[in-house]
């Protein structure tokens, strides 16, 4: 019998996912029958709180997995029989293997993005790292930064209260560093200082143009992360280009979320340099 | 975007079914992503009655089509949308298409075995043929006869009454034809004068070891055919091919339902030979 995978993705609006196709063209190179579909919440007209019953008949119906994105991820967890420690600390599953031991929960944006950083800008300093938006995305970046050993975490929000909701999370799960909030106006007083900068905004994105910050703040010194990808060469990103500053675009972080899902999912090991040709030809194509 | 498929396969005990591998091989010699699930309603402990559903949640998580077999072929006609002029006339569905159109039902049992007897043996005489078992199979086998020009078909049965019912169902579809119910006991009086038999009982199966009839019946103006495929051999064909009849093994009907369902799903002309030797090696392996 041929090996054989069946995954989907729940969510809201994920009809023009790249995962399905990211997931079964890297599949497909390494021999397996592979389909991703999937599963749009808003479409069928289901509450995110119906995440429960769509996993519940995903697993009577034969999916080996689910990956699970906004508004389910916090939700899914009481449905789950086992978390692994990086969901168990972030509070978030954005994947969901079924094996023998039932329901597993995992979170890969963060594997992801700690796997995007690392291969991508190896060496880049970590001292003090300024990070925009607290929300979910926000989230697992700030949790890859710390674990990579980010000195200084700066979590600047519009809204103050979610930065600092956000960052007494952090300390909590990272005790060793120094983790703060901040307005966005005080971003002219901390850019300076800093060696790094991550946009967890939607702001970049075709629907929300413009730059999440004050482009003239940007300097030589700074390096600067995008986790949006769509598309890949943000207006944030071709502004600290100009500036002099190192950038990665948001495919990096989208490519590692898929490899890292697609190992747990498999047991192959995927090729994310392949992926990431892959995604930038899928990006370009719209 | 690659092609990719997702089926299921709807019935009680459907575990050890032959064919997803069927399916999901020859899908892959068209370079689709195809995957095939057995949804087991035994292990799932739900009733027949659950095919509702079950089909509803499959087609809400992306299944493109489902097979459905025993005891789930009736059941699942009142909730599909359509149904093919076949699937209508035998009130039996073996595959359904997820579509434009909704849910669409079509027999490829009965498309099955007429492609089996045209092209396994496209010159035996249809004046006279003896079937044996008029359950569900049986029905599916009967109207594909009829079909194929049969000009006399009778059905025998243990139980007289239930091939009495199956033989006025028949009636009604095919006027022109003679249709006649048998007594298992008048079978020594029918064969002498028949030029076909068929096989519908499982007698022969591994589980249910034997001969459906007394052998001794058998002579070489007779063709045989048999829809039992585990095992392929079975012990009706050995003897019939001893008494030098032609013969037509099950794994005919197997492949050639496999093949009309695979192009309903797809588009893609299935190769019949090469799954044909498909089926050939998953019997053996067991």
């Amino acid at each position: 019998m041929e090996s054989s995978f069946l995954v989907g993705l729940i969510g809201a609006g994920v009809g023009p996912s790249l995962s399905p196709a990211l997931h079964m063209r890297e599949a497909a190179e390494h021999g397996l029958s592979y389909v991703y579909k999937t599963i749009d919440i808003t479409a069928l007209g289901v509450p995110a709180e119906g995440v429960g019953d769509l996993l519940r008949d995903a697993r009577r119906l034969g999916f080996d997995a689910l990956n699970i994105t906004h508004p389910c991820k916090e939700l899914v967890i009481e449905h789950l029989d086992q978390l692994d420690d990086t969901a168990a600390r972030m509070g978030a599953v954005n994947t969901v293997v079924f094996g023998e031991d039932g329901a597993v929960g995992y979170n890969t944006d963060t594997t992801g993005f700690a796997h995007a950083l690392r291969t991508g800008m190896p060496d880049a300093p970590r001292g003090t790292v300024v990070q925009l938006g607290a929300g979910g995305a926000g989230s697992a970046v700030a949790h890859a930064l710390l674990r990579q050993g980010a000195g200084r975490l700066v979590v600047a929000d519009m809204d103050l209260d979610r930065a600092q909701a956000r960052v007494e999370d952090l300390r909590r799960h990272h005790p060793e560093s120094t983790v703060e909030a901040s307005d966005v106006e005080k971003l002219a007083a901390l850019l300076p200082d800093a060696d790094g900068l991550v946009n967890c905004t939607p702001v970049g994105m075709a629907d929300h143009p413009g730059t999440p910050l004050d482009t003239s703040l940007l300097h030589p010194d700074l390096w600067v992360a995008d986790i949006v990808y769509r598309p890949l060469d943000t207006a944030l990103l071709q502004a600290a280009r100009e500036a002099g500053c190192r950038t990665l675009h948001g495919g990096h972080m989208a490519v590692y979320q898929a490899v890292d899902a697609l190992r747990l999912i498999t047991g192959i090991e995927p090729d994310a340099t392949r992926m990431l040709a892959h995604l930038r030809e899928l990006a370009a194509a719209g």
